[in-house]
């Protein structure tokens, strides 16, 4: 985090940074996980990060929550149960009880990003007080090690892979994603900026492709992480396709967003060769 | 253009902006229709700045050109004859080029930006040399109201729809365009971030649905500009489809891509219903 006259910069690298003024810092703890900041910013409202990374503003966090949550849930057998690990925002939460899932549970390690979330971010924070939404704090690779329940859609809601997300890009996460998924179901993972993270995307990629049969990648434009490109990464061991029902959009996605985000540029082809 | 401690900012609003660590500043210059920086980034290679907005940099460059002239190449009959207004840095026409159009006529108002991009940009402003080109310093708008050539593509690689290139967005100019495009043409024009200027995109497809029969728009991500996420909008008299020929790739355009391109987020489609 770097706050100088009131401007907070999140570098890119060590030779670009995306600025925003901001109008106040209401926030600024040190976890047992992360740093975590909250900046009230002119351009896009509350603006939450972590160890210096923008995880969501007000203003265009649908964008992300919608394409972590939506895409996969137009795949195969309509889905009625899901595991978000991370998430302690409650965004993609929030998005899944929308549509309708019957049972989610939302395993966030670091209890912090709930009560900030709550705080700051009622509106999509309010998602933990639906009966269908159970939050477990707790580490979600523990938490899939001690459980048997299988979920249709598993969402990895998390930071990049380096800090706490690391283990949640490895082969042996997969592995266990896999034992928890149901027939036909699916995991989707963010997997970082293609251009600016590409090793992240690789990973992903990498990683659910030792485990799984199928393995989708697809995009998405969003202004406030780096580069405006992200990338998110679906597995399953069963086809996926996209079933023949009415689709219903958000403010960023819709059904030719579905069919458009896994056409992917010729550089983004190249990481997951 | 504000340089800081060795960082060239792009202010995207008061309240945002994007900063490059510079080596150097290479030069600075104020033409008779704006300023022209050029800098040394470590991240982005050679950048250039035009009233403190970046319109090219040696790393991203491709992305922008090979979707200004890729995507409408492969419409309709195959193109022979094109004109460029704006392009001063060669970028289009050298795509041109590389896509055996047989006629390239590049109308650019501004001598100093061909000057700056033979000196700085070698390999990309290599395309004036070729015999195929022919490279006029003048205003575009003047050019087509003055000569009765049509063109099977027409490629307005202009500023955005502030200072010189306003003219280049309007319904007059559309006319114009409209004029000189020959049987099946097609005209595309840069139109703006979707995200950061509605308006130009607006602007845009507002003008050529009031002259052209048919109007497309197109996105693409190009890391340096404003928001990550930028639009193209195509215009044509006759039905635009793709024809069915194999597609050659660049580092970014692939046949994906160009299926892909034209499926907007909802956020863009409501800015040209």
């Amino acid at each position: 985090m770097r706050l100088i006259e009131n401007w907070f910069s999140e570098r890119y690298s060590e030779n670009l940074q995306l600025s925003f003024r901001v109008k106040d810092q209401l926030l600024s703890i040190k976890t047992d996980y992360q740093r975590i900041d909250l900046f009230e910013t002119y351009d896009f409202g509350k603006l939450l990060s972590i160890d210096g990374t923008v995880q969501l503003t007000e203003k265009d966090e649908y964008i992300y929550h919608e394409m972590i949550t939506m895409v996969p849930f137009y795949f195969n057998k309509r889905p009625k149960s899901a595991l978000i690990i991370g998430g302690g925002d409650g965004g993609a939460a929030k998005r899944l009880v929308d549509l309708n899932f019957e049972r989610i549970v939302n395993v966030e390690i670091d209890r912090n990003v709930v009560d900030v979330s709550k705080k700051y971010f009622p509106e999509i924070a309010k998602s933990f007080d639906n009966n269908r939404v159970e939050l477990i704090i707790g580490d979600g690779i523990k938490y899939m090690k001690n459980s048997n329940e299988k979920f249709d859609r598993i969402i990895i809601d998390s930071t990049d892979p380096v800090g706490p997300a690391e283990g949640l890009f490895s082969k042996d996460f997969y592995k266990n994603v896999s034992d928890h998924l149901s027939d036909g179901g699916i995991v989707v993972t963010q997997s970082g900026s293609p251009y600016y993270q590409p090793e992240a995307l690789s990973m992903a990629n990498k990683g659910m492709k030792s485990i799984f049969n199928n393995v989708l990648t697809y995009i998405a434009f969003i202004p406030t992480y780096p580069s405006g490109l992200w990338s998110f990464t679906m597995g399953s061991n069963k086809d996926m396709s996209i079933r023949d029902e009415k689709k219903s959009f958000g403010k960023y996605f819709n059904e030719d967003v579905l069919n458009g985000c896994f056409k992917l540029p010729e550089f983004v082809k190249k990481l997951i060769d």
